[in-house]
């Protein structure tokens, strides 16, 4: 499958040799671009990185805005592309240039050698994630972009159907994120529920009347994990690494779940325990 | 407890005020000890860091050198040791030293501002690390150190016995797999099988023979997961991340098991995989 052969469209492939054209600005001082107040949402654009990742922004709900790429990796994520991902990678511009060129725009060296921009697309709702959802993934205080990331992978993986986050948690768009993910930060829909960090809990109420057991996942919980998954729907909450769920958020969830830990150990990574939480959750459906 | 109540061996501790005296060679160009060859074994000494990391450096089988610190962090240190851990450290010498003069002969700023060095203890053999357990890891071809320190965290944290290690594998001892471990790479048990690349799975017919079910991790598996380990020994061997396991490794092993992936999705990042299969083991035994 080649984007241009199917889409007739080779005009769309502009060269680019300064790396001072503003052309690149979607690009520029990537390790900055986050936090740029003029760039859309205060947060920056969308980028993805590589030809594994690429394609999964293209199709994505992320209005796609340029792909960036040395010639021979350009070529190749042409052929990589499907039929329908390659329509709409054809609307937009495909810059060609050299490994030097984009990393003295971008601020280092990308090792990949294709990059995609996009911008953010309007925020889902909490009840656009939960309608129709059998597991949803909950978070509380994280704040490590490669926690986000790593869990979003997981979630993939593993069936979760869609993302909550509760107050303080890193923004799951940061690059970082869509890199440790795979992209699945840009599959798997996710939402921020409403309220301060001691305000948002009111919002599981919300997920119980759609018949969500809430379940909070803690060293100290009451029951073991695999006596916690095996209702129709299900929303698993996680903390931040180290202090984990708040008092407050675990007191308005229905049940308090632990994996057991050996003596003198440490809980688990946050994107650890729930990988293990989503696992168990596979085998309740499918088991 | 305090270590020089303790004791009464408050003259241990040393004031070093020049980043260029010999007593601080142990921690000198950190970043680089590990591949010194002048350097025992030739691959540098271990090295812990911080207070929750030291004290399993201090009670491990490998043999205290020294420590270092500032002031205050060797007064946290003291006050956290056991009675058992502080007699052990006070065979040593304790370095007190400023932040910055630790920084400049690290060649870094070490944020935690404690650090134990200690020597590499003989390697033990596979039979003392499989004779007596129940549970073991069997590595191939990992060659990352944040992956092996993980895998080690969470075999720690849900009760596996030993790790082995096939061909192709980083040094668990490597200073940032002992970091990412939490110290639990000088905790749980490790050995080397014999053999090259391709000669060294028949030693899984020595496993075999001991009673253990070699279970392959691979999307690839015939099984799930979760009917692969209710045995009352078992060894899970898992692969690189993105090559997986080799063929060589997966038909000389019982059970190929899967954890089953969504479509669209790549298979789960190494140490992710090996804690899914730890915490199945887990519930097997437990359950």
């Amino acid at each position: 499958m080649n984007a241009f052969s199917e889409t007739d469209n080779l005009a769309n492939i502009v060269e680019i040799d300064d790396a001072s054209d503003s052309r690149l600005d979607d690009i520029r001082n990537l390790n900055k671009s986050d936090s740029r107040p003029d760039l859309p949402g205060g947060k920056g654009l969308v980028i993805a990185e590589g030809n594994l990742i690429v394609p999964r922004l293209v199709r994505s709900r992320f209005p796609l805005r340029a792909i960036f790429g040395t010639p021979s990796k350009l070529a190749v994520l042409a052929d990589a592309l499907s039929t329908e991902e390659a329509k709409i990678a054809a609307t937009v511009p495909w810059y060609s240039l050299s490994r030097e060129i984009m990393a003295e725009a971008a601020g280092f060296d990308l090792h990949r050698g294709l990059l995609a921009s996009a911008d953010r697309a309007p925020e889902l709702s909490p009840a656009e994630v939960y309608r129709g959802a059998k597991t949803l993934a909950l978070l509380e205080g994280v704040g490590d972009h490669e926690n986000i990331g790593a869990l979003f992978r997981n979630a993939a993986g593993m069936g979760v159907d869609g993302v909550l986050f509760g107050a303080a948690c890193a923004d799951p768009l940061y690059r970082r994120s869509v890199r440790v993910s795979m992209g699945h930060v840009l599959t798997v829909p996710f939402a921020t529920l409403e309220g301060t960090t001691t305000t948002w809990q009111r919002s599981l109420q919300e997920l119980k009347d759609e018949g969500f057991r809430t379940v909070s996942m803690t060293p100290s919980g009451t029951v073991n994990l695999w006596d916690a998954m095996d209702t129709e729907k299900v929303a698993i909450l996680v903390g931040a690494e180290g202090s984990g769920l708040t008092e407050h958020a675990m007191a308005a969830t229905d049940v308090r779940a632990r994996i057991p830990m050996s003596a003198g150990t440490d809980s688990l990574n946050v994107a650890t325990s729930a990988a293990i939480a989503f696992y168990e959750r596979l085998r309740a459906i499918a088991g």
